[in-house]
């Protein structure tokens, strides 16, 4: 695939909490420049880089990266997103709902987001290496019922990212678009995932990646 | 020290993405019976720890673990937090706002969370493996001047938790009362903490470190 394919399906990422305004900046110049599908920056970022930027897509994130806030706390976090000028919002599930087996909260919280998303993508993230396979199928489930744009695989906090069975799976599972995410740290990982369905990637190394000179 | 005082001095915690209601049930039981200061737990099971166990001190994270919330968000999350019963509040400040330099940013939120607050404890984490030495200090100043009840080290989420050098040195910068967080394992490291004038410990390992069988 060429560097420009790849680059329209990346989700250009900094998620750091100590994050810096001028690291921000960059971010969304080389967004910009290399045309990734959008930045993905911290909630309180996304003001100034849509006064900034304005031309951007600029996805967020809710509830993140552990996904146990109140719902109360996770809609409001939603609107003020899409008030301060997000385009994109992914939000964690609720985890501790999924290993209650109580998956009409987990449904429940994410029809409600995706009221307050309207036409704005809603990417659900469900951490997969917190999940077994059965829990894996059951929130493929949740999330195609509950309407929601795409599922992404990890917040890239957890003990692991996404994994190319992951990949496989979620796909086979799943009527909704995939985002992998989490340790996608070479070239030939971008193009195994675009390969196996995934339509976004996100990672906070892909302009370094595509952009190295060979040696 | 006895037991008996390291216990009351314990914010005995579980802050686990996946945790499960039963695992919440038995910290509030052990909470009870081992007389800690509260249980620290997710927001999603405050409401319902709050109705089975009403004479516990129950605190609860905002902004968890990561700070980058918009103000709104952390506000709305706080007020919810104490509608379901939570008696202590404790917040991660926005660390991007330290990196850029932008103190009143990191006291305003402060401020605003404690004015939600009112008469409720208010421990602010300032996390502080990202911090640097200045950092540190000014940290405890907005801390002061906004008035929060406690500066807390960590989160526990960071790449280190509370070291015994910071514990001294927030200890000699704050007025306020401190909590040490992150990492705390031993019986030793309980004493210490307490030894350098800290006042509450966030540990997860309290119950299992104080009443383990000597061998």
């Amino acid at each position: 695939m060429t560097n420009q394919e790849i680059f329209a399906h990346i989700d250009h990422t900094l998620l750091s909490p100590t994050a810096t305004l001028m690291q921000i900046r960059t971010l969304c110049i080389e967004a910009i420049g290399y045309k990734t599908a959008s930045v993905c920056i911290p909630p309180c970022y996304v003001k100034v880089a849509h006064k900034e930027f304005p031309e951007l897509n600029i996805c967020t994130v809710i509830g993140f990266p552990l996904g146990y806030q109140t719902l109360q706390a996770k809609l409001m976090e939603t609107k003020q997103a899409l008030a301060d000028g997000a385009n994109e919002i992914d939000m964690v599930i609720n985890q501790t709902a999924v290993k209650n087996e109580d998956y009409d909260t987990v449904m429940h919280e994410i029809q409600e987001i995706k009221k307050v998303c309207g036409d704005h993508i809603l990417k659900v993230i469900i951490e997969t290496c917190n999940l077994t396979e059965d829990e894996k199928i059951m929130l493929c489930n949740c999330v195609s019922t509950a309407k929601a744009d795409y599922i992404k695989t990890s917040t890239g906090c957890g003990s692991a990212g996404a994994t190319k069975e992951d990949g496989v799976k979620v796909s086979a599972a799943a009527a909704e678009k995939i985002k992998a995410a989490g340790g996608i740290k070479t070239k030939a990982d971008m193009e195994d995932f675009l390969g196996l369905g995934c339509d976004r990637l996100g990672t906070s190394s892909g302009v370094k990646i595509l952009t190295a000179k060979k040696k």
